[in-house]
C-alpha cells in the first residue's frame, strides 16, 4: 500500500454475486497497486437485515445499512458502488451524484434509454463538481481485451473489416430453472441481451475505438414459462413449490407455480460499425456446454485478433505483415510484466481469473477519482451501449429491418 | 476393386481446381472401396485445345474435347460430372439429362433460381427414367459432418436451439488481388456468398435436418474495384498489366487496368430454421488469417457438436446427459473404422484430407447409380439452397427486412 | 465469514514472490470459506526493516519483526508460515514445531534429505501434542488437479501406465540473466530439479496415489557462468555491473562481473511407480515459450487424463469405457460449484487464476488445525519428495544408472 | 503429368496397411507433380496367391507374382519397393540391390545392427554403379516437418536445448488385443521402439540436424501373455479361438491359446545430441486416447517449434526475437504455396492426410532416381537409427546406465 494517507470510504449498495466480486476487489486493489488513495470497505447496504449484517462480516465491511437513502446521506461516505440489479441503479446512482458521490455503477447502466439519458445527463453535471462517475464495464480491464485496444490503436490491424462477438452461457437451457429475477423484464430490463450481450458491445466498440451506428436483429424466448423460484444466488436458484411471484404466476395442484418468462433468451444480431466494419453479435443463455463464453474475433486488413473469456490470459495474434510463410494466429500468453495490469501480479505464466477484472477496474477507478480525472467507461460511453440495446429491441420489433443506432447526443442537445 | 466387370464412364466438363479434386476422387475411389461399379476416366472437356490435352495427360483422363456437346452427346458417356463455374451449369446439365446421362453437378447448383428450377423439374423427370443427378456439395461426405448429422438424428442433441455457422477465408484481403471470375456477378452468380455460404447452408440443413424458413440479411462489397487479371488458377491469379476484362475494365497509363467487383465481399445473415432453431450465417473473403475456416457449432437441449474444416478430422461433441461434473467438449478423432467412411483408409489417428470428402462422394454416388437409388444432395436439396440464397440476396436489398424463404415447390406446382 | 470466535493468528517469515502469494491466501480465505477459524494476519518477518514495514503495510499485517527466532517466541502466534528461500527451511520450522507452533512450509521442505528427515521426525513427534505441519504444495488444490486424484482413486483410471510429466519455464535462457539465489546451490539446494520438478513429482503422487520407486536420471547446466544480480524479485532480476557475490565471482574491467551457477539448469529422468507405471519427468529453465507450463499426462487402461497448468481451469478426461465412436478427450472447465474448492467462487465458466490454489490450501490448512486433524502434504510427504529429489541427482551423478529411491522410514526407524 | 517418355516400373513386395498407402502415392505422384519420370506401378508380389491376386486388382497393379526372387530378376522392373515386415528386409533388399534395382526400404531399415550395416555396405557398393536407395521415414515429407528443419537449418531456433518427442498409440491397450506379427521379435525386431519409436528418432535427428550420442533408457511389457490371432490387417486383428503360433502359444480347454509377447510395449529414454541438446524420447502402444500421437517439441535459444502427427498440417512456432509483449506460438497452417510440396495440392487451408506423406516420397525419390542424386534418408542415416535403437535395447539391459551409440562408420572401416 502507498504511504497516502488519503481514504476512500466506499459504500456498496448490493450483496450478491457482483457484491461479493466488487468486495473482493475493493479489499485487493490497494496490496497489489500502489495508489495515491485507499479504498475503506466502509458501508454495504441491503434490504434484508440479517442477510446484510451476514455479508458485511463475510465480505469484510466496517459497517451495514438496510436503507440505501441512508448510504447517501452519510458525511463519511465518498464512493457509492452500485451493485443492484438494473431496475434500482437510476434511482441510487442520481441520488448519489445529487449528493456529490462518486459513483460506480454497475452494467448495464439502466433499464431504459430514459433513465441512461438522465444518469448521464446528471453526471456530466456533477463532472464539473469534481464527481467522478463510471459504469462496470469490467472485461474491458482483462489485460488481453486492453491489449487488443492497444493493437487496433496502433494500427496493427489496419482497417477493421469483420467483428464477431458472441457471449454464450448455458444456465437455463433446463426448462425447469425457475423464474429468477434475471428473467424477468422489470427487474433485469431485458434478458440475455442486456445481461451479457451488453458486455460485447461494450467490449467492442471499446477495442475496435467504432461505434455501432445500425443494427437488424431477432430475439428468441424458448422457454416461455417456468417456475417459480424459492431463493437464487449468483446464476445457481431453487424452485419454490409454492407460492406465487408479483401474482404473475400460475398456481395448480399438480406442480410448482409457474410465472411468464418476460425476457429474452437470445438474441443475435448483425450491425456496421463507423468505420465501415461489419459486425455480429450473439447472446445467448442457451448454448449447452457454453459456461462463460465471451468470444470476440476481429479482422483487419493488416491483421487479426481472437479472444476467448473462459481463457482469459490469452490472447490469439495474426500479424499479416510477417514472412507470409510463418504467418499464424499467436497464441499470446498475457502473463507478462510488461502487459497491461500485469507487472502487479505473479511471475510469467501465472495465470489470473475472473474476479481480477474488477481489481484492475477499482485501480482505475481510484486512481482517476484521486488524481481528479475521469474514468472511462463513462456513464455516456455506457449510454451508448443502452442505444445500441434500445435498437436491437426495436429492430426485432419491426421484423429485422435496419434500425439506426440514436444519437447520444440527442438528450443532451435538447 | 470388386469383381465386378459394371463400369461408368464418366466425361467430365472443366478441369481447373474442381476438376482436379474430382480427378483425385474418380482415380482413387474404386482402390479404396468395394464398389458395384467402376469409375472410367473417360473424357474430359475444355475449350482450349493445348489446356485441356494438358490436363488429360497429367490427370489421367482416356481423351479429352473442346466441345462439351460433343462429350454429351457421346454414347461412350454414362455419367457427366459438371466442374464449371456456375454460369454454365444449367446449360450442360440440362442437356446432359435430356441425352440421358447421370450427372454430378457442382455446387452451386447454377447461378439463379429460375435456373435451378429448371433444373430441379429436368432431374426430376429423368428420375423416371433412371438417370440419377446429384449436387456436389462435398462437405456432406466429411466424416465428421456425416457423424454431426447421425447425432442429431440419433436425437443426441436434443431439440436444437442455435446453429453457428461461418466460412472464413481471406485470399482477396489485399487490393490489388485481381478481378478473377469469382469476382464477377456474369460468371459466379454471387461472391462469397454463393461460393462459400451456400456450403454452410447446406451443411447446416444438412446436418440439423431442418430448412431455414426465413433471414435478415447484410452484405458488403469492401473493395470495390480490382486490377484485371492476367491468369488464375484454383484461387491464386496474378494481375496483368494490360488489356481490359469484357471491355468493363478502365485503363490507363498509370497503372493496371481495373474492374468493378460486382459480387459481394461478405455476406451475414440471421435465420430460423423449420424446427424452431435461431440460426447466424456469415461468409467472407476478407477475415484475415482464415484460409478455409468453415465453422460450424449447433447447440441443442441435450448437447453441442463444433466443426472446424481446417481440422476435419476432429469433432467436438459435448454431451449434457453425462454426469454433471464430467462434461465437456470431447475432442473425437473421427479417424476409427467405425465412424463414416473410414474403414476403407487408416489405421485410427492417421489423417485424411480435403480430397477425401470428394472420393466418399464419388464413392455414394457411384453406389446409387450402380443399384438404382438416388442420390443426396438431389437438385432439389440444391435448390433449396439457391433459394435461401436469393432470400439473403432479397433481404440485404431491402434493408436487412425479414424474407421468407420461397417453398422449392412452388414452381414445381404450376 | 463464519460467527466463530476462534482465531489463528499467523506469523509469516518471507515476504517476496512467496510471501506475497500467501499473503493474498490469508486475507482472502475467510472471505470466501466458512471456516471453523478466522485467520489473523498478525507478523510477518524480514531481515531488512524498512522492506519489511513496507511488506507489512502493503500486504496487510498488523506487525513486523526482523529476527524469525522473535516471531516464534511469541505467545500471540498460533501458525508459522515459512515463505523462505529453502536454505533456512529447517532451522525455522524446527524451532517453530518445538514452540509448539503449527507449520506451514513452503515446498521444498528443505535443501537436504537429512535437514527433510530431521523435520519429519521432528513433525511426528509434535502431532502428538496436537501440533500440525503442512508443506505447501499449493498445486495440489488446483481444482481440476484435486479431481484428477479423485478420478483415479474412483478407478476411473483403470491400472495407471504411463505418468508423462514436465515443469517448462525460460525465465533464464538468456545467458545475461543474472546468477540470483534460485541460481545458488547453497541458497537453492538446486535449480529446474528442486524449484519445478518438485511440483510435477509431488502431483503425480499425489494424483496416481503411487509413489516412485527408482529413478535413471540426467542433470544439465546449459550456462555455466552469469552476471551477478544487482537485486531481484519473484522471478525477475536486474544485472549488477558491480561488485560480487559471497566472493565468488570474477571481476574483470570488461563487464559485470560474473559467477558460476551451482545448479541445474534442467533435469529429466525417468521412473518406475510402486503401481506399475511407467514415468517421464522434466523440469527445465530453458524451455523458450513455456512460461509456467506444468503439463502432466496419465495413461490407465480405462481412461487418460491431462493437465496444464496455464490452462488451470481445465481438465482433459479420456474415457474409454464410453461408446468407441465417441470417445475422445473432454476439456472439461473446471468451473462448477459441483467441482472441489469451487462452490464458493463465482459462477460456471468464470475462471480462477493462480493464486486461488493458495487460499484451497489455507482454507484446508485452518480447517484441519481448527478441527485437530493432520493436513496433506505432511512433512513425510514432502520428505518422500526429497528422497525422489536425492535419487535423481545421485542417478545423474553415476551416469544415469537406474536408483532405488531410499525408503522414508529408514530413519525414523533408527 | 510431364511430357517425359521416361518410366520408372515399379515391383512391390508386401501388399497390408504400408503397401496400400504406396500404391495410393505411387498411383498419385506423377498426377500431382511434374517429374521427369512416370512411376509405373508394374508388379505387386505376395506370397498368398489370391490375395496379391486381389491386391493387384485393388490396387491397379499390372501384374502379380508370389515369389520376390522372381520379382527381383526382372528385366522390366527399374525399382523394388520393399512393404514387408522387417525380418525380410535385408534379404529382399540386398538380393534387389545386387541386381541393380533401385530400392525403396520401409523402416525400419531392418531388424538388427548387422543387417543394417550389410545393407548399408551393399547401398554403398550399387551406389558407384549409379543405383539409389532409400528407407521409408516417410514423416520427414509432411509439409510442417520439412518447414521445421528448414527453421533450424536456417538459425531461427539459434542453439538447440531441448528436444521432447512422443508417439503413442492405443490400440494393444485391451489385454485381449491378439498377439500379432508386430508383437513377435522374430518379426518384428522390437515393439513399439522399432515401429514408432524409430520414427520420432529419425524425425528429430532429421530436424534437428543433431545425431543422438548416448542414451539412457527403460523398456516395458504391460501385457506379456496374449491370444494367438485368427488374422490381421492393418493394426486391427481378431482372435483366433484355436491353433497356436510357432508352437509357443499355450492351448488349455478354457479359451483361446495364447503365447508371449516377446516385444516391448512402450520404451522410454533420455538422450543427448551431438549439438547439445538433451532430448526425451516415448513410445508407446498404451496411451489410452492417443491414436497416432507423434508430438516433436524442439525449444532453442531463439525459439520453439511443436508439431502433432494428429494435426499433420499445422505447426507451431515460437519466435523469441519478436518483441516480447507479442511472443506466442502461433498456429501455421501449413497449406499454403510456398510451405515445402504444397504447390501441388490445394488452395491454403485446404488441408492434406497422411498418406501425402507417402506420394511426397515418391516425387523425391522418383526426382533422384531420374536425375541421378542420392534420395535421403540413405541406408546410412536408416542405420543410424538402428544403431540409436541398438543403444536404447542395451541401456535397458543393463539398469539404465548411460549407453553410447555405437559409430556408424565402425564396420564399415573394418
Amino acid at each position: 500500500m502507498s504511504t497516502t494517507d488519503k481514504e476512500l470510504r466506499v459504500g456498496m449498495v448490493g450483496y450478491a454475486f457482483m457484491g461479493a466480486a466488487h468486495s473482493q476487489a475493493w479489499r485487493t486493489v490497494n496490496r497489489v497497486y500502489d495508489l495515491p488513495a485507499r479504498a475503506r470497505m466502509a458501508l454495504i447496504c441491503g434490504r434484508d437485515t440479517g442477510k446484510v449484517a451476514d455479508a458485511a462480516d463475510r465480505l469484510g465491511w466496517d459497517a451495514y445499512t438496510t436503507d440505501w437513502r441512508d448510504l447517501i446521506s452519510r458525511d463519511d461516505i465518498d464512493v457509492v458502488d452500485v451493485c443492484t440489479p438494473g431496475d434500482s441503479h437510476a434511482e441510487i446512482a442520481l441520488a448519489a451524484l445529487a449528493a456529490g458521490k462518486h459513483v460506480l455503477c454497475e452494467k448495464p447502466l439502466a433499464n431504459t434509454v430514459a433513465e441512461a439519458r438522465a444518469m448521464t445527463a446528471a453526471a456530466a453535471a456533477a463532472q464539473a463538481a469534481g464527481v467522478r462517475s463510471m459504469c462496470g464495464f469490467n472485461y474491458r480491464r482483462v489485460p488481453a481485451v486492453t491489449m487488443m485496444r492497444q493493437l487496433v490503436a496502433d494500427g496493427r490491424l489496419g482497417v477493421i473489416r469483420h467483428v464477431r462477438a458472441a457471449y454464450l452461457q448455458d444456465w437455463i437451457v433446463d426448462p425447469q430453472f425457475p423464474l429468477v429475477w434475471r428473467l424477468q423484464k422489470d427487474r433485469a430490463g431485458s434478458g440475455a441481451l442486456g445481461d451479457i450481450g451488453a458486455h460485447i458491445i461494450d467490449l467492442t466498440q471499446f477495442v475496435t475505438g467504432q461505434r455501432i451506428t445500425g443494427v437488424s436483429a431477432v430475439t428468441e424466448t424458448f422457454v416461455k414459462e417456468r417456475p417459480l423460484p424459492a431463493g437464487s444466488s449468483g446464476l445457481a436458484a431453487t424452485v419454490d413449490g409454492s407460492g406465487s411471484l408479483d401474482g404473475s404466476g400460475s398456481l395448480d395442484g399438480n406442480g410448482p407455480a409457474t410465472g411468464p418468462v418476460t425476457v429474452d433468451d437470445a438474441a443475435v444480431f448483425v450491425a456496421r460499425l463507423d468505420g465501415g466494419a461489419l459486425a455480429t453479435y450473439e447472446a445467448s443463455r442457451f448454448a449447452t456446454g457454453r459456461k462463460n463464453a465471451l468470444r470476440v474475433e476481429i479482422n483487419g486488413s493488416l491483421g487479426s485478433v481472437v479472444f476467448d473469456l473462459e481463457r482469459l490470459n490469452e490472447l490469439e495474434f495474426y500479424d499479416a505483415t510477417r514472412p507470409s510463410a510463418e504467418q499464424g494466429f499467436s497464441r499470446i500468453l498475457v502473463t507478462e510484466g510488461e502487459h497491461p495490469y500485469m507487472s502487479a501480479w505473479w511471475p510469467p505464466g501465472h495465470i489470473i481469473g475472473y474476479e481480477h477484472s474488477f481489481t484492475h477496474q477499482m485501480r482505475d477507478f481510484i486512481e482517476a477519482v484521486a488524481t481528479g480525472s475521469d474514468p472511462a467507461p463513462s456513464f455516456a460511453d455506457a449510454l451508448q451501449v443502452q442505444l445500441v440495446l434500445d435498437a436491437v429491441t426495436r429492430s426485432a420489433e419491426i421484423g429485422s429491418s435496419w434500425t439506426e443506432v440514436e444519437p447520444a447526443l440527442a438528450a443532451v442537445a435538447v
